[in-house]
């Protein structure tokens, strides 16, 4: 039994960490902060947990939290950063949820999110939460940086290909469709029901910060620099991501959809969270509402050699909080699995 | 562990039995039936369940069942009592979700199904399964009749009034909303996505099925015959129904909004799934959505005796497959909420 | 061809206003103002109108509006009482589509909006702009406060047995509901998708605004003061409110539903926007969306003598937009249905 | 004035053409036909029509439609085919709304039907009905073809390029989306509500019927033959169509963003239903909802040379009956945009 403290759980990805670990047999939830809400019941704002958790929101303080054995930052990014080295030199475990960890370089960051980086001395240290790659690195991890919801159902998709050296690197293409939860619960004109329900649309399509960190991770895997043409939409759902993922076989590869079927079911037949389903199948995003699992499907159209790789996941769950707890139970000898064995909310 | 058989299961409240079931700790599921689907992986039907389920679907014979500690009927109404003479002479127990028992008076249940009853024998042995009234005569029961989803929400939203004699029984309006899974999983023009989304109706209107049954069950409850208004509506959501409930209080009971409220916290103090929120509260049906609880708040407007009670479940989990469940812990000795601890699915 | 200018034109009211009038073959729109979007074309924040609208959005001041021949305040309530002796006196008609001059007891208004009305001396010669009753003082006009969503669609629903003094004023019943899009375009997290999609709530059930104004014209129309019960809820719908009336007839009125619904037949036979549909209808509110039509079917069930009227408006419609440009078609001697001849999109 | 018969108008397109043709000021409905729904009053079905038109649905007899000076088919594939001999023998003008007359090579037509075509001599004489390219063969044919609403939304997109021979002919991807009322009004379990709403998923992954109608027209636009990597998907809304286009411009061809921004500027700029919008636009499904717009928007993103396309439609609109009555327009010299300008519904 691990105590466990949560920063800034008024948003998406850290209520969705209150719902999978108040039933969590290994943790037990002792801090939950919110500058703004500070002193309200978190049952009272977040009415699900009524029964399950009797704690108020209180002040994101090392103090309030240095006696847990886990801190799960949920924060907006910028805010894990400025608090992390205090953190790190009480001798706290982390995971990050946002992004404020997640690129290597600091320029590309800064360059990104348009500002400057207050703890760039951590980045090194910082593991990638992708278990699938970075399993072994994790479970010795002080401070863990989880991925993001979009980089995380693209690179399962790509990465048994990208592994094996069989793609064109410059030929990828990434069209991904999201939920609105993934733009979390702040207010916002363009995400209000009236203005987004039963529509839909492309959005940054000219640059969408999870594009350097997918790069960044595939191009590790790929022993060079790999290109992605990436395009995001949003769906008028909750939760939910698919990506629907365009690859080029190298020429000389001779790559038919069967061997490609193989490798990927190889690559992840030890994964607790990756279902490579059967040939022709069709993932529907509802089939993980919920769950912590990935769901990938392969095609291929006649006369044509373009691999069509079909990915979804819960964006707030293998996107984000479920993916957070998977490292959670890494870092502290949990089975992999525990607190993660939710079927999917169907219908 | 015991040995759990589902028959018809290729519906929402079969499907949904699956997914509370598969995780039960106490259960393991041997036998799901269909004859549609007869062979067929139901994992390969239902892929939420992949990983969770190796079964195929079969025949919904007693052979097939024999082994079985307990079947579930999720069929439709008419299928149940055609099979249930020969499943209840064989010792098995049952719990049947559809609405063949839970009318004590035959002439009523064909008057307002429109057809013979074939089993009218058995009638009497069925225990009506609302645990919050019939806990104790469940607990012994061979065949449990499971509650309608409406009469759920409705009757647990009435009952602490009506028990105490408090209310003209004259004069009771249950203005109920349901989501679209309510109608079932067969094809139907009004229940498609391009016809009932992003638009709001009220149905049935002349008469529902389920009016009688909230009427025997209240009448019983207050020692008197009720009469309630009942209009049901159709909200575009998938799960989850919200009652809002109009009840005068008896002109000299001098009934006061923070007794009524009195009365309801101590009614359900004990119950494990009826939530009685404090005064002022606005229970979305997300809250409960996936989850076997069933929440309740209490209103008055200025200058108005008139008692607002809104109530709202999921009508796949309380008010249907999750009270199933609830009702088969009774049956076994289990603890009630073993397998029913699903935190609300929100956002 | 008259000149008209919309003050407040970011939110629904006004973009309704303009996806309306862009049509009207009667009007030219000349001024748009915003105070936040000055400058900025209002085809760019509304691509609908591309290629229907050539303006930019302007302030709000009597000198950009003083050539109009009428003026629309689509503005939140408080913003056009401030402003409209100056329009009034500067010989400007107006149609206020908020709150501001609904109510006739200016103490009424202050208690329900909790502000003191910077205009009561013109609250007198506010004609209240539901055609079906005040159609004749509309036509002369300076000032018409338009209906609010709820009482339009709940009024039409009681008029005709109100007005006949048929029924027990003391037990009205209007369980509403309403699409997302009753609560503007302003940004607020309750409003989001993520939160009020795949959910249903009551809201406002201790008292809402529009309960004053409905008692206020329903009494008068009645004669004597009627009481009217008020819940609201919010659907996971953009446009469309449906609400549900029970109405309990004189204990010695004898009426029967076919009465019933030949006094209503009778009372809209000439109503260009109200459509009495057959005993037994179940109108939808997709029927009536994007249109200025008002449905209404009325139901009995068996043993019961409670009269239930189910009435459904497009809110943006004949709930405000629609209903301000009927006002103003009377105004100015126009066909009562200019412009607003749109069949309902549906699906 | 024309008269005009719908054959098949139970349907989704039919239901379209006639919320668009009641309105038309050049055309009076005369028949519309049904073999279900025969003798019942259209307004009965499509109560959105309530006080527009005033016919029962009869027999899809030439008798009954020998009068008409048009005869729409909004029939699925296979029907207008197996009528429309005689049709054009009677010297009657048809429009076609299903796939039977697209394609050009019967072969290819039966090879993805799976049917023998019934009428293939007529093949030769209908024309393509999408203006943008044919519309001056459009104005003398007598019998149309119209367009799938995937090929319309999709060639829209690719045209102006396609057409100036700078692209890649082999590596074309339309990643498309669309509403739920493309699959038409039949009861189907995988398009209720329960199952597809806040669910997202691709379909028809290795093969669509609207991939070779879009490879027939844009090989004949190149001059050469074109390939197409085409995706759908279902989208969670009513009405709409996206397609995300990947183009990649021939190497040589050192084609900029502006250029091709020029391009598309200049091809439609005569056009009354197509509307480039600015650079960095992101056009949204609902801006078109109603209305036979089709917008688009080109991007690309840094250090990338595939030009990215956002194109769309309301399928039921641009994508089908809106579309038939533009050909239509151009059929009988009606002024292009008679009927047709509706103001799309947003919110």
């Amino acid at each position: 039994m691990i105590k466990v403290g949560i920063v800034g759980a008024t948003g998406y990805t850290g209520s969705e960490l209150l719902r999978l670990l108040v039933l969590h047999p290994e943790v037990e939830i002792t801090v939950v902060t919110s500058r703004t809400e500070k002193g309200r019941p978190v049952a009272d704002m977040f009415p699900h947990v009524r029964g399950y958790l009797d704690l108020p929101f209180t002040d994101p303080s090392v103090d309030e939290l240095s006696d847990c054995d886990l801190i799960f930052f949920a924060t907006p990014h910028g805010v894990a950063q400025s608090m992390m080295s205090e953190f790190i030199n009480s001798g706290l475990r982390t995971i990050d949820l946002s992004g404020d960890f997640r690129l290597k370089d600091v320029d590309v960051w800064e360059s990104w999110y348009d500002q400057k980086h207050a703890c760039p001395e951590l980045i090194e240290q910082a593991e990638y939460g992708l278990p699938e790659i970075y399993r072994d690195q994790i479970r010795d991890a002080k401070l863990v940086a989880c991925p993001g919801c979009f980089p995380t159902v693209i690179q399962l998709g790509f990465l048994p290909l990208i592994e094996k050296g069989l793609v064109q690197t410059d030929r990828l293409i990434a069209d991904a469709k999201t939920g609105t939860s993934g733009a979390g619960r702040a207010a916002k004109v363009g995400m209000l029901l009236s203005e987004c329900s039963d529509s839909f649309k492309a959005y940054g399509v000219s640059g969408h910060r999870h594009l350097p960190e997918m790069e960044q991770i595939l191009s590790e895997a790929n022993g060079s620099p790999v290109k992605v043409t990436f395009v995001p939409h949003l769906v008028p759902m909750i939760r939910g991501i698919e990506a629907t993922l365009y690859i080029e076989p190298k020429a000389d590869s001779g790559l038919s959809l069967e061997q490609a079927q193989a490798i990927y079911e190889e690559r992840y037949k030890d994964e607790p969270f990756v279902d490579v389903m059967p040939l022709g199948s069709l993932p529907e995003t509802r089939t993980v509402k919920g769950s912590n699992m990935c769901r990938i499907a392969l095609h291929q159209q006649p006369g044509s050699n373009t691999i069509i790789v079909l990915s979804v996941i819960d964006n707030l769950v293998k996107g984000s909080s479920g993916q957070a707890i998977q490292n959670m139970n890494l870092m502290f000898g949990f089975e992999e699995n525990t607190g993660l064995q939710q079927v999917a909310l169907m219908p």
